[in-house]
C-alpha cells in the first residue's frame, strides 16, 4: 500500500510517500519539505505549495492520502495557513480519486510509538526505525508526514479486514494501545 | 474592472461576479451559492466547491478576486471550514493569474455602508441598491460574497490612482470612512 503523508504549513510543509506491506513493514520512497517565505503574498505560497504538492501525487501515485486533522487548538496565527494548506491537500487527493484518512495527532503519535503522549522525539526516532534510515529525517515536518503516513497505513490495515488472514499478536497490541490513546 | 468576490463555507458557499465602472457604478454578473452536505466526506465536499470555484472563475473571466481575511476569532468548529476552502479559492485565482484582495468584515462593511459595524441587512440593502436590483440576492452569503467584490473594486479604485483623474468628493468620504473602519 503506498502512502503520502502531509504535515501542512507554509513555510514548511512536509510530504512524506512510503510503501507499507501487509506485515506491516515499510519502505520509504519519497520525502521532501516544501518551504515558502512569509514576505511572499498568501496566494502565491499556496499556489507554489499546491504545485509541489501535486508535483509529488503525480509523480509516486499513492493510493492513500494522510493528514492531520486540524484543530483549532494550535496558535490561532498558524493554524490559519495550516487549514488553508490542508484544503488544497485534501482537493487535490479528491480530485486524484485517493483514498482520505484524518488523524489525530495523538491517534498518530499511539500507531507509531504505542504512547499517544509520545513527545516529537520519539516519533521522530520509530519513523527513522521503521523506515530502517541510517539517519532521522529532518526536518521535524519531514518526519511527522512520514510518520502520518506510516500511521495511516497501519490504522487502516486494523480497521479494514485483510485478506491475508486475522490480525497477528502484534497487530491487537497496537490496535489496543490505539485505542485506548484516543479515549484520553 | 471585474471582481468576483468569495464568501466561504462548506456548506454554503456565495461566489459574486460584478463589473464596476471608473464611476463607481456596479453592474450584477453573477451570483450563486453552492451548497454541500454534511453528510459528505470533506474531501468531496471541497473537491465539489473547488470545481464550482473554478467553473464560475472560467465562466466570467473576472479580473481580480476578493475574500474575506480569515480569522480565528469564528465560530472555532466553522473557521477550520472558511480556511480550508479560502485556501483552495486563493490557490484557483493565484493560477489564474487574478490579482487578490484580502479584506477584512469590517472593511466590507465599511466600503458598502459607509460603516464599519453595520449588520447584515444593511450590507444587504446596499448591495441590492448599489447593482440596482428589484430584490435583494438571497441568501446571505450571495449579497456577502457580491459585497465584497463590490468592496474590492471600491477600494481598489482609491488606493490605485485611477487613469481618470484624482479622487471625487465621494470617493475621498469612502476613503475616510474606511480608514476610520480599519483603526477600530
Amino acid at each position: 500500500m503506498r502512502v503520502v503523508g502531509i504535515d501542512p504549513g507554509l513555510t514548511r510543509c512536509g510530504i512524506g510517500v512510503v510503501d507499507v506491506a501487509a506485515d506491516r513493514s515499510a519502505r520509504l520512497v519519497h520525502v521532501a519539505v516544501l518551504r515558502t517565505s512569509p514576505e511572499q503574498p498568501l496566494e502565491q505560497r499556496l499556489l507554489a505549495l499546491g504545485r509541489g504538492l501535486a508535483a509529488v501525487l503525480d509523480e509516486h501515485v499513492p493510493a492513500a492520502f494522510a493528514i492531520e486533522r486540524v484543530f483549532a487548538q494550535h496558535n490561532l496565527h498558524t493554524v490559519m495557513g495550516i487549514a488553508q494548506i490542508s484544503g488544497i491537500a485534501l482537493h487535490l487527493a479528491a480530485e486524484r480519486g485517493l483514498s482520505v484518512g484524518l488523524h489525530t495527532p495523538s491517534e498518530v503519535k499511539a500507531a507509531i510509538t504505542g504512547y499517544g503522549a509520545a513527545d516529537k522525539r520519539q516519533v521522530t526516532a520509530m519513523v527513522t526505525r521503521v523506515l530502517g534510515l541510517t539517519e532521522a529525517p529532518r526536518p521535524a515536518d519531514a518526519a511527522d508526514a512520514l510518520a502520518i503516513a506510516i500511521c495511516h497505513a497501519w490504522r487502516s490495515a486494523m480497521t479494514v479486514p485483510s485478506a491475508d488472514g486475522p490480525e497477528t499478536p502484534a497487530q491487537r497490541v497496537w490496535r489496543q494501545a490505539e485505542r485506548a490513546a484516543r479515549s484520553r
